[in-house]
């Protein structure tokens, strides 16, 4: 039992050292000589996050051999920062006043700001890939499946057209598409077969999904708990279930609830939400099992927690 | 005479074939499946521009013995997106009505939308220069340049603390950087020596601070000359003299007016204009003795063109 205990102490100062590293790239590239956008990006930045998209990319390249921690710190950030931007945005669109437990960049900063903030946090992200020359188009696909799925999520709304099909489409853009990039990144970096890294890839897609589906969920029941405290001010932005408020045209003044309340009603009437959780669950053993063509380590072992982390958490 | 004739008809097929291609892989990167995007992409693209980035690119690799158009299709385009991205998040915090002679795409699709059209053109970016491995980090840095020079002209205004010295490094960075990486990425992607690599740079960054300080004056006479009309709306706007109007915070609902105004006046006051347009001219001069390092052809005549036009033109 000491050696396992030894070993493991190992495997958890590895994830924490490879972290750390992460942290360092993402303030490191954010360190603008333009005080706001270094400001505003550190101020996101150090309200901390799960960290969920980097620790996977992580966990993939130790899984699959890889030593160097420092060759994967530019990446995991990059995964992290392409996240945090498109969260820097959806507070403008969304008029989100809180965000990790601290004011919105928007709500700070205004929204000029945090709009040029989102830009940077964007052209950061292109930076720290610059040199990983054969990932770039993992990433970039990400990017633009990501803006895709935020894109479909507005439309969605503004046109009452929310099917469990669009939903999915738009989950799969938005989130699982960054989540399988983070598993695909971590392999490539590692050197690993074909097999290997689609199997990482399929991975981070599956409890990507998982991931939003969870996500939408803990949102709603929340905000059942705890009607009109933040939570609820989240559902009301619509970043419950995946969807974003109908925008007023153009001025932006104005905030339309109907088409975001319609919608949760019918989540809570019906057993949508235990669908849902089942689904998540699926999804999770899914991964799981996908990870059969990768051997067994203390890794691997980690990347299992984490899909199981994914259905179980309750924040 | 008529061989002469014979070539500059080569050149100028050369140029319009080579800034097809360029249209061609825009519309191509932006065809995508969410409508919305699709459409205000190409709304913005079909309504033109001057291409000058693209040119310039193309200019660069054909003056250095680039051959192969087809080739340099994908970083012209990647330039030329690189620009309209900032174009369309420009016209939301600006509260930009008319683009190009068209409607913005903030005005006809509102703000949510047009953030986001502006997110997808930046990741379009990243796609298309995603197999040209090692051009990333010069058009990363520009694009980085570009969203810290937006932001020091909106901080500038909002501080009211605009001065010489503050307006030059805005616009070396939000205008000149991105010249400058075509000029480099051209001359690269011809396989350039160091010198004539850093010519083009040069070259590229000198006549882009040219351009932005002529499109600044052209602002200001406009405004002056049609007092009201679209392009006093622009001034107002606080695309003028490189300035965006203070933005009000948070709700963005109102505009304040004085900052840009109060500029404006103490721009035609004093002997701003006639100066600016002299530094302009020198510029161009500037940037086309740094020619002298690539041998002469008809490709580096139009490069020279190209500076003067900077110069000369009238809108």
């Amino acid at each position: 039992m000491t050696a396992i205990e030894a070993n493991q102490v190992t495997i958890e100062q590895l994830i924490n050292k490879g972290l750390d590293g992460v942290e360092k790239a993402m303030f490191d590239v954010t360190n603008s000589e333009v005080k706001v956008l270094r400001d505003a990006s550190h101020h996101i930045l150090s309200a901390g996050g799960k960290r969920i998209r980097p620790r996977l990319l992580l966990l993939a390249y130790l899984a699959l051999g890889g030593k160097d921690l420092d060759y994967i710190a530019k990446p995991a950030a990059a995964v992290e920062l392409m996240h945090t931007a498109s969260v820097v945005h959806d507070d403008i669109n969304d008029h989100g006043i809180m965000r990790r437990g601290r004011p919105s960049v928007n709500s700070i900063w205004g929204r000029t700001f945090a709009l040029l903030t989102g830009d940077f946090l964007f052209t950061a992200v292109y930076e720290l890939m610059s040199s990983y020359k054969d990932l770039n188009i993992d990433l970039a696909n990400s990017a633009t499946a990501l803006v895709e799925g935020e894109t479909l999520q507005a439309s969605a709304v503004k046109e009452n057209n929310f099917t469990r099909e669009i939903y999915m489409r738009i989950i799969a853009l938005k989130t699982a598409a960054l989540f399988k990039a983070a598993g695909t990144i971590g392999a490539k970096l590692a050197n690993a077969t074909e097999e290997q890294t689609d199997a990482l890839a399929n991975f981070g897609f599956n409890i990507g999904l998982a991931f939003q589906i969870v996500d939408d969920i803990l949102d709603i029941v929340a905000d059942e708990q705890q009607l009109g405290k933040t939570a609820g001010i989240d559902i009301e932005q619509g970043r419950g279930i995946g969807v974003a408020l109908q925008q007023s045209n153009g001025n932006g003044s104005t905030t339309t609830k109907d088409p975001m309340e319609s919608i949760k009603r019918k989540m809570l009437e019906g057993d949508t939400i235990e669908k849902g959780q089942m689904q998540a669950e699926q999804l999770v053993a899914l991964a799981i099992e996908g990870l059969n063509v990768i051997p067994d380590s203390e890794a691997k072992s980690e990347l299992i927690n984490l899909a199981n982390l994914v259905v179980k958490r309750d924040h």
